[in-house]
């Protein structure tokens, strides 16, 4: 294959051929990365079809090694928000319904947060399983592997450095890879849209979604997918340690509205009702479960689940952002506040930075409440001494309003297989 | 500046602005080849506008060495064709007239022929002189130095091999940022357009020159263009000694009429009138003192002028092709013609790559020609035991017709700052 023709094809606008993709993905590693972001760059301007998204998808799959097929075994994947702690609370769930959960996760990125870091607040919690300890184990959480859709790392390396993360081909691709690894037999997707979101606009996160859908339907997994907004937080509490806290008030029943909306609708579309589990106990016992097996200490996991603060880092200053004004809580802006954590040490600017698990958000008032000057709205548990210029972000992401507002359902539609136009 | 916003500003059709430009070429050899690979990706689709090409071509320029702009010193440029040898009997002829001809000359791109790698079949002959060199001489042909625009080295490598090559924004910046740093007042452009050009139609040929004309302009050098048809082949002689030896024909006023007609159209665009240097043998004597400038020996150089082939390598066997019917010679296809020269040895199909400098064709019936049944119309120079494939494309490359074809002015048009519209 000359390499310089299949990019002018690309260039051009026309469809790569399935021999031409599988080609390409084959010899990835051995492509020289200015060809690699060319090719990136002509994908991200000139789109790539539903058939180049699935064959880009099946040759990124076929590259790596695959977990075997479980009957019954499930998953869900998040494009990223603010707050997006539901995978912690969904997987013991579902375990506890009788499914089993192959999770592969990540770390965060940008201002959003990474289900791998949150659980890294936990002393002794293993996120790197090898693919014999996967396979052994019916619920767990765990980072990708090498040898799980290895061509995805080279590309998202290249992606993240030339401006082609939006594309929504790639986005398929990178994603469906992995989750068709797992050897799942269905998959709810949480497609984000709103400023805290990598897509801005519903349209761009309904076409992400009928894509996703489409292909890991032709990959012989049962998918939907669900768009929610992501303008303001979710839940009461966002950070590392802190959303590891809230899940545990959440599998105790105990959770903000908001987050359990997100979490039953996503059991829901994979054909589970987790009222009960939650309200007997047994998901909570598996999330205990859960941590004992990927290597938390039997006695920590129970301190944990009964005092989370007793054993979870929590950062030693407390900021405190008050109302300004009586009114009602119009609006709390979620990518500065993620923006404003991720500066503070809660993230990364650099890939594979050191991170601090403690530092994180309580959100004490909730939009469309009504508050009081001088009420605590937010309270950041914070490093002492922090830059004041990010406190002054913190509070500018605060709107106090003289009009109530409402609030609504989180979650706009479901895309599924019956329902995804096709192109 | 951060380099992903930069390539997302171009991935999205906005103008980068003059200080963005500057930056990234400044920066140019610390980036990462993926990151130059999709920037050149996003201009070849998006386009660069009038204001980004010439901000491209200065920052270029500026990057590097330049030669003292001297009085009267003028120079030509070709896009590259086959049989395209103009600049070897206009660089001396101009010489004759007075003029400084500070030439930078590149190699065979592909199935067309460079001007380096034709005086490089004369022995002794140094194309690459050293700044200083340059500088002292009044009339030269040499290769480009590393001193000299050397981010376009990085760039065109990056070109060749991400399908970049073809975009006039970038073709505008290469070509024009070494013209520029010769120093020069006056520039003629030779834009060839069809089949055996790199730019296929005359609408894109017409484009590029207008690029150039505009920004050579608002760099301070006269420019024009002229547009040339590149269908079938320019003159008698292909290949590298071959078009040593018909150059030293046309000095000596012995050259075809259309060779001669695009050399004094060249001449013409300049300012000067070269019938008078070559009826009296002044161009010869230049072209001769340039040699000897240029390291070859002057007893050399003298019976290479009086008898060219008794010094010039010719590849030891002749394979003629001759007419298969009666008719008139229609069409010989310059481009299957440079493609098998190329592929038998006078061109590379490899960067630093070998080539054999006797190989060669000579023509002996041109178009619109009456030819007989047998009669020879090209001889190849080539290698003994051939593959006899490439004679066989040879062979296809030439059509005669029942019917007489009309043979018109190679040229299409000029284009000049005043008739050069603007976008």
């Amino acid at each position: 294959m000359h390499i310089p023709n299949l990019l002018a094809k690309k260039r051009d606008g026309r469809a790569l051929e399935q021999s031409e993709i599988e080609w390409f993905i084959q010899h990835l590693h051995e492509i020289p990365n200015e060809q690699i972001g060319a090719f990136l760059m002509a994908c991200q301007i000139n789109g790539l079809d539903a058939h180049e998204t699935a064959h880009l998808t099946k040759a990124m799959l076929e590259q790596g090694e695959r977990l075997p097929h479980r009957e019954g075994a499930v998953d869900k994947h998040s494009t990223g928000g603010v707050g997006d702690k539901m995978s912690l609370i969904l997987a013991p769930a579902l375990r506890a319904c009788g499914a089993v959960v192959p999770m592969l996760a990540g770390r965060g990125l940008a201002h959003t947060g990474g289900t791998i870091d949150k659980l890294e607040s936990i002393q002794g919690f293993n996120t790197g399983l090898s693919i014999g300890e996967m396979i052994e184990n019916p619920c767990f959480i765990s980072r990708q592997t090498a040898e799980i859709a290895p061509t995805d790392s080279i590309l998202y390396a290249i992606r993240d450095v030339t401006a082609t993360v939006p594309c929504i081909g790639l986005i398929t691709a990178s994603i469906l890879s992995k989750k068709a690894a797992e050897g799942i037999q269905a998959l709810v997707l949480d497609v984000k849209f709103g400023r805290a979101a990598f897509m801005q606009h519903s349209e761009d996160a309904r076409a992400l979604a009928q894509s996703m859908v489409r292909v890991g339907t032709e990959l012989g997994i049962e998918v939907t997918a669900q768009l929610t907004q992501m303008d303001h937080p979710i839940g009461s509490m966002l950070g590392n340690s802190h959303e590891i806290a809230e899940s545990i008030d959440c599998l105790k029943g105990m959770g903000p509205q908001d987050t359990m909306e997100l979490v039953q609708a996503q059991a829901g579309e994979l054909g589970f009702d987790i009222a009960e589990v939650i309200s007997n106990g047994s998901a909570l016992n598996e999330f205990k479960e859960m941590l004992v097996r990927q290597g938390v200490e039997a006695s920590l996991a129970q301190q944990l689940i009964e005092d989370p603060w007793s054993v979870l880092p929590r950062a030693p200053q407390q900021y405190t952002l008050n109302a300004e004004q009586s009114g009602h809580l119009a609006d709390l802006d979620a990518l500065v506040i993620g923006q404003v954590l991720c500066e503070a040490g809660a993230g990364r600017s650099v890939q594979g930075a050191e991170i601090d698990h403690g530092i994180g958000i309580q959100i004490h008032k909730h939009i469309g409440s009504k508050v009081e000057q001088g009420e605590v709205i937010l309270t950041l548990d914070g490093p002492y001494g922090i830059d004041m210029q990010l406190i002054q972000r913190l509070k500018n992401s605060i709107t106090i309003s003289d009009y109530q507002v409402g609030v609504g359902s989180r979650i706009l539609e479901t895309v599924t297989i019956s329902n995804c136009s096709t192109t």
